[in-house]
């Protein structure tokens, strides 16, 4: 869409919550702002409402010409006492003091901002695409970013494969740590504390022990036993940049039963079969459809489980996602899943799940490049961390 | 309002990020989700629309009266293979087909959703209470939620104060710790490793010492120095509850400055009256305006600093906020503050900002009752830590 001097370009949010806000921006703030691009042609500027006592801050950090706060756009009729409404309705103000009638805003912009422009004549456009399609490609400094998170992620991972894979074992098969028997909890906690040290936040890991993985959103929790498959899926956020690792490892404490080697044989194909097929150019469903061949090749089955079968065993969800400053952002590796350009930072994660024995995935994050894609992982798929 | 059979509610958003969404469903997912209540009069019910592979443990753990998926709601077109939009179209074929022409929506839907939803015909209506309203009154579970959030902000806070408070000093007046100079982030890092094996997230908690202290959102950075105030204010969130605590002292290591001393008797006295002003049926403005009667009682001024006046020590921003769920939420405690209700969660908070010796907050959660209010906090106010 092209903008006249007439129309306006909006993203509004809470920064440190909606992060096509913060990466417009790159200001950190927790209430609600609006940036705004506007102008005529040729000499479009941007200015950013934020509350007052920020300004100060937002002038030396934020990128925007100009700063400017609500109280400096308030409408005849007064702001509201409720901050969210006040910066809703100071944006439409600053919007109808020049002049500009219609804008185009992105699909995360809260209703309450589009309720107040509405409220003041301006007409809104809904762009799809604004907020997702300019932070798909990511530059040289969001690829630092995202190296630094996963070299961190791998860093954590190997510390929770070799506690599990290592651990000692009660004559009932559950594992022993230091005396005591290791939980998925004990997993989660020593992943926490050595990211926390780290400098990243600590989102609760997934550590599921046998049939427990099964369900691939499951956190896990309880006595982890030998001879079952535990799904170790890291995704920290770095509290300086505010990009994201994304890593899933598999360990299988003991020895390796041969249903679960076999299902590993089957993942180890698909990764990097989905990775030789990674470049720009190529659909996010062709990915997909390169790895699901060598699971299907197999003998596992692909989508959810039939009504009522409970031998299932099959990759039930998509091959991966984009990643950056959020952990699920775009492009999708599904059927339907866009194409991929330079820049995209991807996650390859296929897994396999039979509700008899448990989960199981591996994954990694790519950044795709114009003939192929730079794996940002060192650590190796095996199940065995002893 | 009051909807009808051709009207339903919509909360639509990510419940992961969205806590009016998961307020209302109490169920924790980083995905799309929408849920709907409709049907006719007095045999009103929910439906909640989440990933298809979220369904089982939906119906088991979200508050809603079924459970469908996007795939279940595809409309003629198809859906998109971008999640985000697929989710808001089947929410808006959802919809149409049952006849509803008219959704209530909350103030942070996402725009794509009304997007969708016009694209079908549907009438959106902004009820910018809802989703707000409703989290206000705390019920005892979230209450006590809270009071276990709060107790473990002030252990974190003990130790962070204690730690400066009886650190020791090398001849340049900078704070010495176990041999190192002790700096915020010293201080940052050891409240987050407290926080994180209590199951807390270490949001970065504000450990601003000196002159930058003067910028009440500076989180604070470098070397901590004697006889200078050290404003700590953590605000960490129960990752099992999602509930946050918040909770600010100063901390002055050596002899306080009698200008120091002087500032710290107007904010005692400023938090007293503010929470003795405290009751359901009072205005957030009149708890404010208890506070800073006090303030400008010993001299000090309200609001920010009038331009280039260097030597203005005041109270730069309100008294405080509602909390729950999100550390922010309504009501606010400032000019314009709407009237408070039994339940209401709210933090109590004067500070006093001088850019020539830094700044000096002390806050408190209180829990609103019919005659007065319930202080969730034990710590002492004191500057003196050692």
């Amino acid at each position: 869409m092209n903008p006249s001097e007439s129309t306006a370009i909006v993203i509004a949010g809470i920064p440190v919550v909606d992060m096509s806000m913060y990466h417009r921006i790159r200001f950190l703030v927790g209430d609600p702002a609006a940036w705004i691009e506007w102008g005529p042609e040729g000499s479009r500027r941007s200015t950013l409402i934020v509350r007052d006592i920020e300004m100060d801050r937002a002038r030396v950090d934020a990128r925007a010409d100009e700063v400017t706060c609500p109280g400096e756009c308030e409408p005849s009729g007064g702001l509201s006492g409720d901050r969210g409404i006040a910066t809703a309705q100071a944006t439409a103000e600053f919007l109808v003091r020049r002049g500009i009638d219609r804008v185009i805003v992105h699909r995360d912009l809260p209703m309450l901002f589009a309720d107040c422009f509405r409220e003041r004549g301006v007409e809104i456009v809904c762009d799809r695409d604004l907020g997702i399609i300019d932070r798909r490609a990511k530059d040289e400094e969001e690829i630092g970013h995202l190296r630094t998170a996963q070299a961190a992620t791998e860093s954590a991972m190997r510390l929770a494969c070799e506690t599990i894979g290592r651990a000692g074992v009660d004559p009932d098969g559950r594992l022993l740590h230091d005396g005591e028997v290791l939980t998925s909890e004990i997993v989660r906690s020593i992943i926490d504390i050595h990211l926390i040290r780290k400098g990243f936040s600590s989102r609760p890991s997934i550590v599921a022990g046998g049939p427990m993985g099964a369900d691939c959103h499951e956190m896990g929790s309880g006595p982890l036993r030998t001879g079952e498959p535990v799904i170790v899926d890291i995704f920290p956020q770095d509290k300086k940049t505010r990009y994201n690792g994304d890593c899933t490892r598999t360990v299988v404490h003991g020895d390796i039963p041969p249903e679960l080697a076999a299902m590993h044989a089957a993942l180890v194909e698909a990764r990097a079969a989905s990775e030789q097929a990674t470049r720009a150019g190529i659909t996010g469903q062709r990915v997909h459809e390169a790895g699901i061949a060598r699971i299907r090749a197999h003998g596992y089955g692909v989508g959810l489980p039939p009504d009522g079968e409970a031998t299932y065993c099959g990759m039930i969800h998509g091959t991966g996602h984009g990643i950056g400053l959020d952990v699920h952002e775009a492009p999708l590796l599904d059927f339907k899943g866009p194409e991929l350009v330079v820049g995209d930072a991807i996650t390859i994660e296929p897994g396999l799940y039979d509700a008899r024995v448990g989960g199981m995935r591996i994954e990694d994050m790519v950044i795709v490049t114009a003939d192929g894609c730079e794996n940002l992982n060192r650590l190796p798929y095996g199940l065995d961390w002893s």
